[in-house]
């Protein structure tokens, strides 16, 4: 925060815009699975990584401020979307430190993995804080579908932006600091390249019967309880795992009672997110998962950031099935990133507009009073 | 035909263009199922439902001819859409011609219900036909993604309006034909008010098994049999049918091997439709869902009519389900109707424009490759 404070007090982040507008300028470059394994496992050259990180960072990280910037001033002008605003431009300003730097020199490499670090643990509140920015927003100005649309049409490319730009940083740092996770010995960075979907599975079934923590999974044994509390047995959750020539999907089924139609799309929505706001921000790398009801819209997120997908679909009275749609070859992995354009800036320009179906009104014409319509 | 040709020789249909703009300006009304079902059972008035139609059925055929103006000229140009506008603008100004007419004249009444199952007739096709006029175009100009996006939109619509017309020319005619459905006295119209879901699902499985008429269940059935060849036995296919206070749930899941995520949105696709077109049209009523790959998105269009659904999920190597949602209150069960506004009119002048995310491209950047975006 210090430096940040300092950036603004000293009016140096006034060219904090010229570099965002420079670095929005570029698309950013989406990397697949492949490419990461290759690259981790292969001859890893820090130096080729720096030279593509201090340009693909700023660029990724200059194409969402872009989209901030359109967000509705009363949210901007929220203290968590000030705190917030102003570690993205410390850190756009860090990275873009490194440009002109020489990237034979042993000791550029080595404090650009620090400075790295320092930017990965600076934007660990991101989630709760963005949240929290909302929260205040809500209890204010009150929620209506149009905004609710807004908001989720940028959080959504907001926390997919973010996956990504911690997703590059945690491999470099992961690959490049040196020491070899003792843990993991063949991991690849954060990758497993030989994972076992259903070991992980069974695992998140054990953590969640603990800890209650992994929100798809606590809800659908929450639900199973809560709608067989008479019942003197409870009806299993399943979960099947299927892999073809292109996908790999993962299913989990409950008897918990199932959610109308109605309000599927509710469950993916930050606005409209039932959760109580946490008292206080939890610290914990758990925190885009815990306390916002975020749960999820961001597991959605991580699914469809390697082009795959999350769904839910329901039948009252029965049962919830999620399903995970995840690519089966790790060359057709490929990030799925947000790009500032046209198409993006007409989603902050839209207003209220009629439906191009009709209402469904509460009380539906009456046959023979057409002359109403005249 | 013969009036059509009539009108066109003749030039009265000079007068549609007028009729379409003023009936255009009108929203359709749209009926609850308890409205219907009420209507038609209590005290079912000739004059009340002639009243409502007349002006009714115009606003509703107006509001969709308005959107097929904005088709692209080569596809207006085809035979089967010349063909198909005729049929909207005779039928328009049949219905038109009973706006003048003493609704306490009982040869009016008389003539107006023989006028609905002339139009009705008349528009038998309408489905194939103007299926035929896609595939014309298609075979002539090739399809890309914006093309059928707008097409996909349109037919959607297009659609859903002949479903909704045909309705309320069904029950007016069925109820005041005179002739009560001996097969189903307890019917109202053709609404069941006591439908047994159940039953219905049986005698699907029936006729499928020997008609494989309906694309969903003979699907599925074909999926399991050819992934099973070489396995004595198949498994099943399982059906669930779910009442909950809001939706009716009908589900059926096979176990035929299942289709990518990346080709379910391509099976409700009208253009992208991988059924090879049929030699002729059939003239049974069961034409739209014969011949042209539409099953599914009819039967998409039916379910959301009134405000349900139908939903496919898949998992590649394994099977697919198919999910209908239906209200399970009759209050809630409104016509889903297209209405013609700005907003309709934008998707018809929608350009080609970047996607708002990276586009995944075949061969994504290398690592250090970076000046290339420059």
């Amino acid at each position: 925060m210090k430096f940040a404070q300092f950036l603004l007090k000293n009016g140096s982040v006034a060219g904090i815009p010229k570099l965002v507008e420079r670095f929005a300028k570029f698309s950013p470059s989406p990397l697949s699975m492949k490419q990461f394994i290759d690259f981790g496992s292969a001859n890893a050259c820090e130096k080729t990584s720096f030279v593509f990180l201090r340009q693909e960072l700023p660029v990724r990280l200059a194409n969402i401020m872009k989209e901030i910037d359109f967000l509705p001033d009363k949210l901007l002008g929220t203290p968590s979307l000030k705190l917030l605003t102003s570690w993205y431009s410390q850190s756009l300003w860090e990275l873009v430190d490194f440009l002109e730097k020489d990237p034979d020199d042993k000791d550029v490499l080595t404090s650009f993995v620090q400075t790295l670090v320092n930017i990965r643990n600076r934007h660990n509140n991101v989630v709760p804080t963005m949240a929290q920015g909302v929260v205040e927003f809500k209890e204010a100005f009150g929620v209506d579908p149009v905004t609710n649309q807004n908001v989720q049409y940028f959080l959504d490319r907001f926390y997919m932006s973010r996956i990504s730009t911690r997703m590059l940083m945690n491999q470099h740092t992961l690959i490049f600091e040196g020491s070899a996770n003792p843990a993991h010995p063949k991991h690849i960075g954060s990758i497993d390249p030989s994972c076992d979907v259903v070991e992980v599975v069974k695992d998140a079934y054990e953590t969640s019967k603990m800890l209650c923590e992994q929100y798809i999974i606590f809800n659908a044994m929450r639900a199973t309880v809560e709608t067989h509390e008479t019942s003197p047995t409870l009806p299993p959750i399943k979960v099947r795992v299927s892999l073809g020539s292109e996908d790999l999907t993962i299913k989990m089924s409950d008897r918990g009672g199932g959610v109308p139609l109605r309000k599927i799309e509710r469950l993916f929505s930050y606005m409209y997110s039932t959760a109580p706001s946490p008292v206080h921000i939890d610290n914990s790398r758990n925190a885009p998962l815990a306390g916002f009801g975020y749960g999820l819209p961001i597991s959605r997120l991580y699914a469809k950031y390697f082009q795959g997908d999350l769904q839910l679909y329901s039948m009252e009275g029965y049962g919830t099935s999620a399903v995970i749609y995840l690519k089966a070859l790790s060359s057709e992995s490929v990030e799925r990133l947000p790009v500032f354009n046209k198409s993006a800036l007409r989603h902050y320009q839209a207003t209220t507009e009629a439906d191009d179906w009709c209402m469904p009104s509460k009380d539906p014409k009456k046959l023979g009073k057409y002359e109403r319509t005249r």
